[in-house]
C-alpha cells in the first residue's frame, strides 16, 4: 500500500502557506494585501534583527572605524533587494499558483535543477528555523541578561514548543499574525525615527566587547560583510510562493504586498544602518545590535523590554513559519519519489508528523553544533536562499525566451540581471565564508541531491516491477489453484482452544489443512499425539523433529518443501493478543518471528489469527 | 505459539552444570570426583581471593592491631563451612537429581519459598559475576599497577568477552577447567606453605594506605567482619546442584568432592588467615591482600606475576560459571511461568540468548554503580547465597520429618542446626551491612518475588483462557462458514501487478472477494474506477471516502462493518518486500500498520501477501 500521486501528475501546491489554508478551507478567508504581509513577510522582516548585526560583526574585526562601512554595504544590499522585489513581482505574475523555486525549476528548468532547488530549500528552511531561534534567544537575553549564559537551552525549549505546536497542528491564521507583525514594524521604525531624532543615544546597554583587530579593511572584508548582510534578504520569496492565498485579484494584491515588503524592509535596513553609522555602534557583550539601537532610541525603560519581547516574538513566529513550511516541501518531494513516502503521510489532523520531527531534529543538531550563536550560523545561511533566488529568476528568463510575450526582451533582461546579481552573491557567499561554515552547505546540498536521485531511481524500479500505469494480467482463476492443490499449514504448539480456532479458520479457507507441531523429545511427541487423537479434529497433524531445538527452522523447512511441490500454500499462524501492551513481553514473539521469516524467505500467504487475552 | 512445559510437569534440571552436559550429551563424559572438583568448585575456591581481604578491610577501621582478629573470625567461618559441607553431603544424598535450593524448595517447601529461593539465586548469580570480575581486575592490577586506574574498564571488557563467549555458546569442559583449578589451588597453598615457612615476608608490595581509625573494636565490628568474610563461602552449594554430572556412583563421588572442596577451602582460608595474623597484613594501595601474601611468600619475581595471573584466570572462570548458570535458572523460571517465556527460548546453539544478555546488563549496571570496587560489592554479596543455604537445609529438615527414615532425628537435628546457623548469618549479613549496600538486596529480592507472582498469575489466566490441558471443542465445519458468508477484503491503493497477485490469492481463498481503496478526491475516484473497469478482474471494487485524509481508518471501519454482519472475514494485505533492509524506510509501512490495527481492534484473519522487489 503506497498510495500516492503518480509521477506524471504535476504538483502545484505552495508550501509556504499556512496549514489551514493548505487543505481547502482557504477559499473562505483569502488574504488582503495587508493580511498577506502579516502572514508571509515575518520571515523577511524579522531578519533585520540579525542582518545589520552580522555586517557590524565582520567590520569590527578591522577596528571600530570600519563600522562606518555598514551604511554603503547596506545600500548595496538594498539595491539587491530592489532587484529581487521587481523580479519577484514578475514571478508572481507568471506563476500565480505559487510553488517557489522547486516548482519553477520543475516546470521550466528540468528535473536536475529542481533537485538543486529542493536541496537548497531544505537547507534554507532548517537554517531559518535555527537562525530565528538563536536570534530570538539573543534578543530575549538582551532584555534579561540573566538568561545570557543559557542561549542554547532557550533555543531548545523554543524548538520543543514549536515541535509540539506543529505536531498538534494548530492552524496559524493571518489575523493572529497581524498584531505581532504590526508591533514589530512599528517598534523597529520607531527605533529608527526616534534614534535619528536624538543627537546622541538615550542609553547605552551591555558591556563593551574587546574585539582584537585581526583584519584590514579591504575588498575581501567588505565582501564578507556584504555576504553576511545578505542574510537580511531571506524570506523575500515567501509572498511569491503564497500567491494562491490572496484574495482576487490575486496577482495584483500579491504584487502590491511584495512591494510593501520591499519598501518596509529597505527602510528598516537603511534606517538601522544610518543609526549604526552615526553612533558607531559596535557589538557588545550579551546585547544585540538591535537592542542597543532600541536602548539608544527609547532608553532602558519598559519600552525597551517591550520592544525586545516583540522582536523575540516576531523571530519565534518566523521560525514557526519555516517549521510549518518544510514538512510540506518534504511531502511534495516524497510525492515526487524523491524522499521516502513516509514524509507524505499525514495524520488525522493535517500534520506531516515525520516531516515535523525531521525538521526539529535537524534544527536541534545545528543549534547544538554552533551552541546557539547566531553569528556562527550566518556563514551557512542565505546560500540556500540565494540559490533559490537565482533558480527562480533563471526560470523566468527561460520562460520569457520560450513564450516571447510583448516586451519579453526587457523582462528577460531584468530577470537576467537579477539572476546574475544573485548568482554573483551566491558565489561571494560561498567563497568568502567557505571556511567559516559555508563548506557545510557545500557538502550537504550535493549529498541531498544524490539522495534524491538514488531514492527516485529505487522508486522508479519499484514502479516498473509493480507495473504502475499498465493494466495488470487477469487474476488466476480459483480452478487453477484447486488443480495445483491448495494447502493451509497451521503451526501450533499444543492442543488448546486457540488450536481449535486456528483449525476452524483453516477449514474455512478451504483446501487441505495440515497442522504442524515441533517436538524435541519422544515423550513430547507421544503426549501431543495422544491429545490430538483424543480431540480428533479431522485434520492431519504433522509432528516435526528439531535436532537443533528450534521451532522456526523445521516449520520453515516444511513449508518450503510443500511450496516447492507447486502447491498453493497459505500459512495460518495463531497469535496471542494481550490486552495490555506490557504483557506482550510475556508472550514469546515466535509467531511474529515466523511471520517475518516467511515473508523474507517464501512467497506463501501468511495469515495471522488473533486470540484475545482478557486479563 | 508458546511451546513450553505444562505447569504440572515437575522440573528437575540442575542449572549449575556445564552447557554441553545440559543437553543430553553428558552421558558419555560423566565426571570423576577430581574432575567434578575442577568443574564445580572454582566459584567457591576462588572466593579466597576476596574473602580474607574483606575481613581485613573491616577490621582495619579499628586500627592495625585489630587485624589480629582475622584468625578467630576465619575460624568461625570455617566452622560454618564444616556444617555446610556436612549438610550438603546430605543434600546430595537426598536430591541426587541436583537442582539447588529452587528445586528443593519447590518439592519440599511449597511455591512461596521457591520464589524466595529463585530471587535469592538470581541476586547471587549476578553478584558472583560482578564480584569475580571486580576481584579478578584487582588481582590483575596488583601485578600490573599501570592498570590500577582502569579497574572498571577491565571489568567491562571482561564482561563483554564473557557475554560474547556465552552468546556463541562455547562448551566449557571439566577437562579444560582442571588445569586452572589445579594451578590456582597449588599457587594459593604454595603461598600459605612458603609464607609460613619464612620468618618474615620475602617482599612487600604496594604503597601503605592510611586508613583513619573510625571504629572501635566491638561486637558489631567483629560481626561485620564475619559477615564480610562469609563471602568466602559462596559457591559451596554448586556441587550439590550438579550431582547428575558425576559418574556412578554419583552420590558417593559428589559427596567425596564436597568433602574435598570443604577441606581445600578451609585449609586455604585458615592458612591465609594465619599469614595475615602473623604479618599484620593490612590493605594497601592498588594491591590485593592475596597479592601481598603472594609477594611475601614468593618475592616479586616471575612467580608473583604468574600467581596473580592464575588468580585472575580462576576468578574469570568463576564469573563465567555463573554467567552460564543464571540463564539456565531463568529458563527454568520461564518454564514455570514465573518469567517471560522468552527466557526459555534457545538459539540453534544451545544458548539462552535473552538470559545471557540479561545477566550481562545486570552485571554491567552493578559494576558501573560501584565503580568495580570489590569491597563495595561485598555488603550485597553472600545474602542471596545464605538464603539459599538456609532454604536447602530447612527443606532437608522437612524431608526427614516427613519420611522419617532410620536415624532421621539426628539428621534433622544436624540440618536444623545448619539452617539456624545460616539463617543467623543471613540476619547478621543483612543487619550489619544494611546501610552499606544490603538494602539493595532487601529491596530487589521482594520485588523479584512480586514480579514472579504477577507473571505467574498472568500466565495462569492465559492458560485458563486457552483451555490448556482440556480437550477443545470440535472445529467449526466449513459448511457453517459458507452459510454465514465468507468475505475476503483486499485493501489496495492502485491497479498494479501487486493488485493482480492479491486478487488471485483472494480468489484462491474462496468466498466473496472485495477490493477496497481509499480516495481523497473525486478525480482520484474517477481515475481508479476507469483503470479498474479497463482491467475488469471480475471482483467488486469498493472505493472509500476519507474526509480525514487517512487510509487506515476508513479501511478499518469498512472491515468492522462487514464483520459486524456476522460474516466470516479475512483481510488480505498485499505487502512489499524490498531486498535490502535499508530500502524498507522507502516503503511506508501502512500495510504493517493496518495489520497491527486489525489485530488490535478486530478478530478477523489478517493475511499478508509478500511482493518481492528486486533492486
Amino acid at each position: 500500500m503506497t498510495p500516492r500521486r503518480p509521477l506524471n501528475r504535476p504538483v502545484h501546491v505552495s508550501w509556504r502557506v499556512r496549514p489551514q489554508l493548505r487543505h481547502g478551507e482557504g477559499e473562505r478567508q483569502h488574504l488582503t494585501s495587508l493580511q498577506g504581509l502579516a502572514a508571509l513577510s515575518l520571515d523577511a522582516l524579522s531578519s533585520v534583527a540579525y542582518g545589520p548585526e552580522a555586517i557590524a560583526l565582520i567590520l569590527v574585526a578591522a577596528g571600530g572605524a570600519a563600522i562606518g562601512y555598514t551604511l554603503p554595504i547596506t545600500l548595496a544590499i538594498v539595491v539587491l533587494l530592489t532587484v529581487l522585489v521587481i523580479s519577484y513581482r514578475q514571478v508572481i505574475a507568471v506563476y500565480p499558483n505559487g510553488g517557489g523555486s522547486y516548482a519553477v525549476a520543475k516546470s521550466d528548468l528540468g528535473e536536475r535543477v529542481s533537485l538543486l532547488a529542493a536541496a537548497a530549500l531544505i537547507v534554507d528552511y532548517v537554517l531559518t528555523v535555527a537562525v530565528s531561534l538563536a536570534a530570538g534567544a539573543a534578543s530575549l537575553a538582551s532584555a534579561f541578561p540573566v538568561l545570557a549564559p543559557h542561549l542554547l537551552a532557550i533555543c531548545l525549549v523554543g524548538l520543543a514548543l514549536l515541535t509540539a505546536v506543529n505536531l498538534y497542528g494548530i492552524a496559524e491564521s493571518a489575523r493572529v499574525l497581524m498584531l505581532p507583525t504590526a508591533l514589530f514594524v512599528v517598534s523597529v521604525l520607531g527605533v529608527v525615527v526616534l534614534g535619528l531624532a536624538r543627537s546622541h543615544p538615550a542609553a547605552v546597554v551591555g558591556a563593551p566587547m574587546h574585539v582584537p583587530v585581526t583584519d584590514t579593511l579591504g575588498v575581501l572584508l567588505i565582501l564578507k560583510a556584504f555576504s553576511s548582510g545578505c542574510s537580511a534578504l531571506t524570506g523575500v520569496e515567501a509572498i511569491a510562493n503564497g500567491v494562491p492565498m490572496f484574495r482576487e485579484p490575486r496577482v495584483a494584491r500579491a504584487q502590491r504586498t511584495e512591494l510593501l515588503l520591499g519598501a518596509l524592509l529597505g527602510t528598516m535596513l537603511v534606517g538601522l544602518a544610518l543609526l549604526i553609522h552615526r553612533d558607531r555602534v559596535q557589538p557588545r557583550h550579551d546585547v544585540t545590535v538591535l537592542a542597543q539601537l532600541t536602548a539608544g532610541a527609547y532608553g532602558t525603560g519598559w519600552v525597551y523590554y517591550a520592544t525586545n519581547l516583540v522582536v523575540t516574538l516576531a523571530l519565534a513566529l518566523a521560525a514557526n513559519t519555516s517549521f510549518g513550511g518544510l514538512p510540506v516541501l518534504l511531502s511534495l518531494l516524497a510525492r515526487d519519489n524523491r524522499l521516502p513516502h513516509l514524509f507524505a503521510l499525514r495524520t488525522e489532523r493535517p500534520v506531516h508528523r515525520y516531516g515535523v520531527v525531521a525538521v526539529a531534529a535537524a534544527a536541534a543538531v545545528i543549534l547544538i553544533a554552533v551552541d546557539a550563536r547566531t553569528h556562527r550560523l550566518i556563514p551557512m545561511f542565505a546560500i540556500g536562499v540565494f540559490i533559490g533566488f537565482t533558480i527562480s529568476q533563471v526560470g523566468l528568463v527561460r520562460h520569457w525566451a520560450t513564450l516571447r510575450p510583448p516586451r519579453w526582451l526587457g523582462r528577460a533582461l531584468l530577470n537576467g540581471t537579477g539572476a546574475l546579481l544573485t548568482a554573483g552573491a551566491t558565489l561571494v557567499l560561498l567563497t568568502t565564508k567557505f571556511l567559516e561554515g559555508a563548506w557545510v552547505v557545500a557538502i550537504v546540498i550535493p549529498l541531498l541531491i544524490l539522495l534524491f536521485a538514488r531514492i527516485e531511481r529505487y522508486y522508479t524500479a519499484v514502479e516498473k516491477q509493480l507495473g504502475v500505469g499498465r493494466t495488470p494480467p487477469r487474476p488466476t482463476r480459483p480452478a487453477a489453484v484447486a488443480e495445483a492443490g491448495k494447502v493451509i499449514i497451521i503451526p501450533v504448539s499444543d492442543v488448546t482452544t486457540r488450536t481449535e480456532r486456528a483449525v476452524s479458520a483453516g477449514l474455512a479457507l478451504g483446501g487441505e489443512v495440515v497442522v504442524v507441531a515441533v517436538c524435541f523429545t519422544e515423550e513430547e511427541v507421544h503426549d501431543l499425539r495422544t491429545r490430538w487423537n483424543l480431540w480428533d479434529p479431522g485434520v492431519r497433524l504433522e509432528i516435526l523433529d528439531s535436532p537443533q531445538h528450534t521451532v522456526v527452522r523445521p516449520v520453515l523447512d516444511y513449508i518450503r518443501q510443500v511450496a516447492d511441490t507447486g502447491k498453493w500454500v497459505a500459512v495460518l499462524i495463531p497469535t496471542v493478543e494481550p490486552r495490555h501492551f506490557r504483557h506482550r513481553v510475556l508472550h514469546n514473539q515466535r509467531d511474529l518471528f515466523l511471520m517475518v521469516v516467511l515473508r523474507e524467505h517464501t512467497d506463501v500467504l501468511v495469515c495471522l489469527l488473533p486470540f484475545r487475552i482478557n486479563t
